[in-house]
């Protein structure tokens, strides 16, 4: 299959709007639901007929659901590894959906797919038979919880839910069993990062029973002062518990990262101002540029537009740069697979043409 | 005494107008004459009282030499640490004139004075009575030492050198005895330093009677890539061989150079490209920069114009964001003294600016 992007409502990057609160700490707001379809084993122990009956069985039920009628329907295992690594770099689906845990050529799930509209999506036969997630752009938690129950309950009236009375929802992996709700906030601290109050603050949320990741989920690294957290538990709360917990605890962290950037103008201005410009300078001057390189960098202008430092550049440019920039990104823009090498140049190119064209600063 | 810069002709800065012969690479060059006159003693032997006297003779002699009866005569032991440093970065003194090496703050030495026209200089009271140098921009050994010429016998028909029949030109230190003419280039050899061919280069040059130095003469660090390579002997052969080893030398040595930037853009052409750029970057927009990374930057950024990667970028630019970045150029500009932070920041902000206005570049 060749992957139609157009055909992916916002090409599925309604949350990259850099609206909404906070936005310019807080990139995106998710909620994710775990479900399965009673009376089908959970996938990771279903053969692939199994497999392929529940990826009918839920695309005929979206088909009577309103908000996912009109939704793409993307056969993950049919795509190129590019073009699943592509759909990874936008959030879309899964590393596991997208099989790349088992390097970059590995297959995608056998009867993997997801079904995309603007700021929703179904992943099916990942871990769990249906992944629902809602993105919004900045810090709502609360509307994509609103968002995520709609869809859930039109899909609920649709097909049986595997659901236990008093384990709740239940799930291939019992740490998501009972609401089967992970709600998460992708969130750029690096002023924290900066005043090494980071590892105090990470260290808090587990008391406050959350947790961190990279940017791209389980087991990714920390790259470009990027951390998706997320509450750790899903059973024994409400939902709307859950999600009230991490929406204060976001917000205390949200305004110890605004202290913190305070601190480093007052004690270090110019230390902080040189450190940004350089990131800018490389980033808008370098030939080739490796991937964790200019996460980095983006970073540290990142930081620099949110101090005012950066007045010309919009936080929706720095999204789109964060996103775009990536490596399958790359390789669709130039309709052809990348080496590592021709990745590198492409991508030293499209930041310094976006940055030449975006950003109007002062000498 | 308040140095007024603007009484010296060129501000004797026409060394550096990037004229002349392979201006790209070799930025000057020099020849110098050591001379004393008889029946005073050597200067570092020499109470003040008989300096003053060498001083008042001297100045009266140059009053009836034509091509120096308009120099500007500075004192230089009357000038402020601050000013004695500025004339040293613009290459007018010597570091042990200036009295530098005691140090910041030490006192300049005794009745030491430097008479400047725009494209010669007549030291007064350094090592020897009379270092009389003649800069050209580019590579011009011939025509300084023609220069020179003329002004050391115009100026030696004027007062009595020290001269032995058997030796030559007698000095204060054994190694400068004989012709006591030191002729030397300021060469910029960044392609042989990236090809590590450097030490074999630098070590051949003592083989033919050659020697070099960082960018300040003797005991200076090799910063920026630029070395002065000049000859070790001045006794046994007349001014003229030994000008012509030197330029034959050095000859070889710009070829060398050129075939190592062909070979670098050759085998290693995105990775040198990009180098370059990232300096030019970091240039274009730190906010603090200190002085030994910005003549590194800065040779980055002249090997990028001479590979025609900068094109928008004059090699007199280069030349005068060398010498104008340096700290007492930059204290000057701002009428006060500057800390080694404040430095910094002028220092960046005076080369952002340059570049800015300066630099054409295309995305």
């Amino acid at each position: 299959m060749t992957l139609d992007l157009s055909l992916i409502p916002d090409g599925g990057l309604h949350w990259l709007a850099a609206s909404g609160e906070h936005a310019g700490i807080v990139l995106s707001s998710r909620i994710r639901l775990a479900r399965n379809l009673a009376g089908f084993a959970f996938p990771p122990r279903a053969r692939e007929g199994e497999r392929l009956r529940v990826l009918h069985q839920l695309r005929s039920a979206a088909g009577r659901v309103p908000s996912l009628r009109d939704a793409a329907c993307i056969r993950v295992d049919e795509c190129t590894p590019q073009e699943r690594q592509l759909l990874h770099e936008r959030h879309l689906v899964s590393r596991e959906l997208a099989g790349l845990e088992h390097g970059p050529g590995a297959l995608g799930v056998a009867a993997g797919a997801v079904l995309l509209t603007g700021e929703a999506g179904v992943m099916v036969n990942e871990e769990d038979h249906i992944r629902l997630q809602v993105f919004r752009s900045g810090f709502d938690i609360a509307g994509a919880l609103r968002e995520s129950e709609r869809l859930d309950r039109e899909l609920g009236a649709e097909v049986p839910y595997a659901w236990h009375r008093e384990f709740g929802y239940l799930t291939a992996c019992p740490t998501n069993t009972g609401t089967g709700m992970r709600a998460s906030v992708l969130i750029h601290l690096p002023g924290l990062v900066l005043t090494q109050e980071i590892a105090k603050v990470l260290q808090g949320l587990q008391h406050m029973g959350l947790t961190y990741r990279g940017l791209y989920g389980e087991g990714s690294d920390v790259l470009g002062n990027l951390f998706q957290i997320s509450n750790q538990t899903t059973l024994g709360r409400s939902e709307d518990e859950l999600a009230d917990q991490l929406v204060r605890v976001v917000r205390r962290v949200i305004e110890r990262e605004e202290e913190a950037r305070r601190v480093l103008l007052r004690d270090a201005g110019y230390i902080i101002e040189d450190k940004l410009w350089r990131a800018f300078g490389t980033l808008r001057h370098a030939r080739t540029l490796p991937a964790d390189e200019a996460m980095n960098l983006l970073s540290g202008v990142r930081l620099a537009a949110g101090l005012n430092l950066l007045p010309g550049l919009s936080v929706y440019t720095l999204n789109k740069l964060l996103i775009f920039s990536q490596t399958a990104h790359l390789a669709h823009a130039e309709g052809r697979v990348l080496t590592e090498g021709e990745a590198n140049l492409a991508r030293a190119k499209y930041v310094r043409t976006v940055l030449a064209n975006e950003a109007k600063l002062p000498g």
